[in-house]
């Protein structure tokens, strides 16, 4: 087990099964060069006992609630790219991410809701490699009703 | 005519003509390296006998219609890289697709919609080239009430 | 002082000061090769007398008060890239942006409320370095409540 695997055990996170898409047109994510394009990663497929995924911020979910999705979401985007990379240290920076949050017309605190991505993000790979370009915004509805979805760029080695 | 216009044809799709932007300070994609980066691609501008383009989902328009908006924004995305790169063919990789659904804040099926399209890059170019990364979120409104708006990126040769 | 910022002087338009993070997790842009990941920018942190940058689109904002704050978010992203990059005259090219517009649901002039940045970026850097690929979108929400948000792509050298 890797170095960024053995801190996730540490954050008592696991890596969830590889979602399996409905269609072969589109895959997790894809690679060109030393870049990932990461797809949207959603609560879709995701089932964590006593957390609620689906929801609308300002609406019927509260900021905390969303950081926790974010906090998931992340997991899954890792678990993503554990499948394509094979092991988690190659990740030589996290470049970007877009946070989408399910958000009612005037809800505004879509940063604090993606900080729950941004943070295991930072926490696993330190200032050098975990610090990242970011966008969070509040968009009408996600897929299933998904409380965020979360894509991005990352830098890989190898 | 290359392979891919070639398949565009028996798929009875055509290309459509130059899309003329207002002003000078935007156009269709830029490229750096071998990466194409794309415009935000809608209906704007296009005319499709017996195809409404216009609506938005969960309120005036339904998934099926939404599914053929989006196969026809694929075609005019595919008439912008013809224009940059002269031949299709030189097209090595469907990077990602980010699509956005002009959608009800309760309507959820956009992976369904924006399908349209990824089938579209998919039997076109097969599994190895055509299988992208892609995100497809609601969002509140897009330009000129379009149903669905595309962007990406695309890996190029030559 | 570079010709950017000369030129950007001329326009009666000043960089701002860096913006400050909540926290460690994110900064305002990345940068892997020659392409500069920029993250969302907004009106937070800035207060520009005689403007008000927060505002929905179609409901207390007019397209014209629209087009003024993209215009000082285009400042704002040029100052996160002055800090990156110490002289403007290093951005050889304004890749794409990806403009968000806090929109109420029958909003449709986002194009023209985004022209504010791309104005700016073609003005600074002409026809060759400035013209860009772009997408505009309404979105339910931004943080905060501004009005504009925008992120993109930048190409760099040295």
């Amino acid at each position: 087990m890797g170095e960024i695997e053995a801190r996730l055990e540490r954050m008592n996170l696991s890596l969830f099964p590889a979602f399996k898409f409905p269609k072969p047109n589109r895959r997790g994510c894809t690679r060109v060069g030393d870049i990932i394009y990461l797809s949207g990663h959603g609560a879709l497929g995701l089932n964590v006992p006593g957390l609620r995924l689906h929801g609308k911020l300002g609406f019927d979910m509260t900021t905390e609630e969303g950081y926790a999705v974010a906090r998931i979401v992340a997991v899954k985007i890792l678990s993503t790219l554990k499948q394509e990379l094979g092991d988690l240290d190659r990740i030589t920076q996290i470049v970007r991410l877009f946070g989408m949050v399910n958000s009612a017309p005037d809800f505004h605190h879509m940063p604090a809701v993606i900080d729950g991505a941004s943070d295991v993000f930072y926490e696993l790979f330190g200032p050098e490699r975990g610090c990242h370009a970011r966008t969070a915004i509040g968009v009408a509805t996600l897929p299933h009703g998904s409380a965020v979805e979360i894509n991005g760029e990352f830098r890989v080695e190898g």
